[in-house]
């Protein structure tokens, strides 16, 4: 679903899009990162960085997400590559950095358990180690990308003057637990069968979680049940892919910026609204991301809070990017 | 889920029921209700009916519903059995009526194609035939009982003064089959397998469809597991019990009264808003039977619409009763 997005996105926005030579594949090798080893991160690059060093925005992909699939973001008026020193990053699991899809010595499920500090701990070595850097100006993302945003800003508070979590969640409550997890379930199932039966479950549980006005405007009634056979065939099965969701799914089961402070989410808000900048932005409707955690956290930090509600639930942020893009553009430049 | 909110209902109102002998279980044998063979409808009756033999209300049950679930209906101040004869009747293919689980002759997979059209045909020849009534007061149900009393005022207008669809529809739209068909597709994997995990998947699926809200307070976000590990090991498999789910989920998906009107809808409301009483209650958020259908058929035909908002989606009718029985009660004792 988010690759099919993405690849709209890129076709929508190919007009804008940066010098292909600014946003080649590159690898950053670290090593052990806790239990993964052969820890190699993949990011790319768009823009210069500037003589002050500072001027650096951190962008890790959402969930199955791939750097190649996200030159939109360094396109859009939110990040200009003229201004910022774009790092996008691939995610551990994204089957591009380590994952059980590549891992030479812990392929598939032998590969460890993945959290969302995992991924933030490896990008905030990529930034500093590989890349030379002692401070960000922003890290900001989207969906999964946005929970690795409250993660760093958990764990790193100083090391970003801004921090931009765009429909991410600091902690997920238990609709989401059930929905990622009843995920794994279908994936695990799928592995095992092997069948088109279990994409076609896969599809209707996608089509489900999306805001029923939409859902309906994805096929006439009478093409209800060609929609969800023809979605289930053009997902042909693979092991690897498999299980990258799996692994990278129970990351975000397990995330919880709270367990820095104790489990308290509320003294996490009230340390970090001391602590740091960021403006939060969630989609109202959001049935993948539920947006009561971020609001809440938001209100409670005191940090701006921008609501989306443009029918599209978990793509509210590309059913009209205007409604989001210009005030975090405008949140990402202001001065203190 | 239905039948345990059901009890929920029968032990929070038994202080109200009626006289147990009035609600003995009774059968009519209508020998074929189209190709279905040994066409044997179950049914109770509460109150009496009076000298003018006008003041039947029928009442067929939901999706997996029977009559001995609903006492309550006949209990609350939505229908006085002081005031009204009251018919609940047990829908073909719920267990109760002629069914996949009980048939000698079609039995399990070999019960033909069901819909909403037969139930509702077998419900009128009991009511004529059988109980020897050449009119009603009004048809109410709830859920795929509100589907039949759409079904209901589309074939037989001028059969009852008043017709109460809650939380029903007159067509489903597409995201509302695929529920009901993802549903039939979880059922089907799980008469191959006779696993838990089919089961987990399923209630995972159920726990998604809510309101966000109301997923949240079934479990604490660290007993979301268990909730879905419980929940599976609640529901038993049984082979007659699926094939009875599965085929009136057919029938539903199958549901259309603007078939009665060469498919226009609009055609059908205005009709119908020419020729009978209606009042039509949703619930907004209803993610079981989306309440679209309903609203914009009511907004047609020009019927009063009551749409609820309690935070329960579905569940709605019976988390704050008091929003729509006093009203409909009205309606159902008003003079034309």
């Amino acid at each position: 679903m988010m690759r099919a997005l993405a690849s709209l996105l890129v076709a929508a926005l190919a007009a804008f899009a940066a010098p292909a030579s600014a946003q080649e594949q590159q690898f950053a090798d670290l090593g052990t990162c806790g239990e993964i080893s052969d820890c190699r991160i993949g990011y790319r690059t768009v823009g210069m960085l500037n003589e002050a060093r500072d001027n650096a925005v951190l962008v890790p992909a959402w969930y199955g997400g791939t750097t190649e699939q996200m030159d939109f973001l360094a396109a859009a008026p939110f990040l200009d590559p003229e201004t910022y020193f774009i790092i996008l990053v691939d995610p551990i699991g994204n089957g591009v950095s380590i994952s059980p899809s590549n891992s030479p010595s812990q392929p598939l499920g032998e590969f460890p358990a993945l959290s969302i500090g995992d991924m933030v701990e490896s990008e905030y070595r990529l930034v500093t180690e590989h890349l030379g850097l002692t401070r960000l100006h922003a890290v900001t993302g989207i969906s999964m990308g946005g929970m690795q945003t409250f993660e760093w800003a958990a764990r790193y508070p100083g090391f970003a003057e801004k921090f931009v979590p765009i429909i991410g969640s600091p902690r997920l409550p238990t609709y989401d637990i059930v929905f990622w997890d009843t995920g794994n379930a279908m994936r695990k199932w799928e592995r095992e069968c092997r069948c088109v039966e279990a994409r076609e479950i896969a599809a209707g549980f996608n089509l489900v979680t999306r805001p029923i006005g939409l859902a309906n405007t994805l096929a006439a009634r009478s093409e209800a049940f060609d929609y969800i056979e023809t979605s289930a065939q053009q997902d042909s099965f693979d092991e690897g892919t498999s299980w990258n969701m799996q692994r990278q799914s129970e990351a975000m089961i397990d995330h919880d910026i709270a367990r820095h402070f104790g489990g308290d989410m509320a003294l996490a808000a009230r340390e970090l609204g001391r602590q740091l900048e960021m403006m939060v932005v969630v989609s109202r409707e959001d049935r993948v991301v539920s947006p009561d955690p971020a609001m809440d956290f938001a209100r409670l930090a005191g940090f701006p809070l921008l609501v989306t509600d443009e029918g599209c639930g978990h793509g509210d942020f590309r059913c009209n990017p205007d409604v989001w893009t210009a005030a975090a553009g405008a949140f990402l430049a202001s001065e203190d």
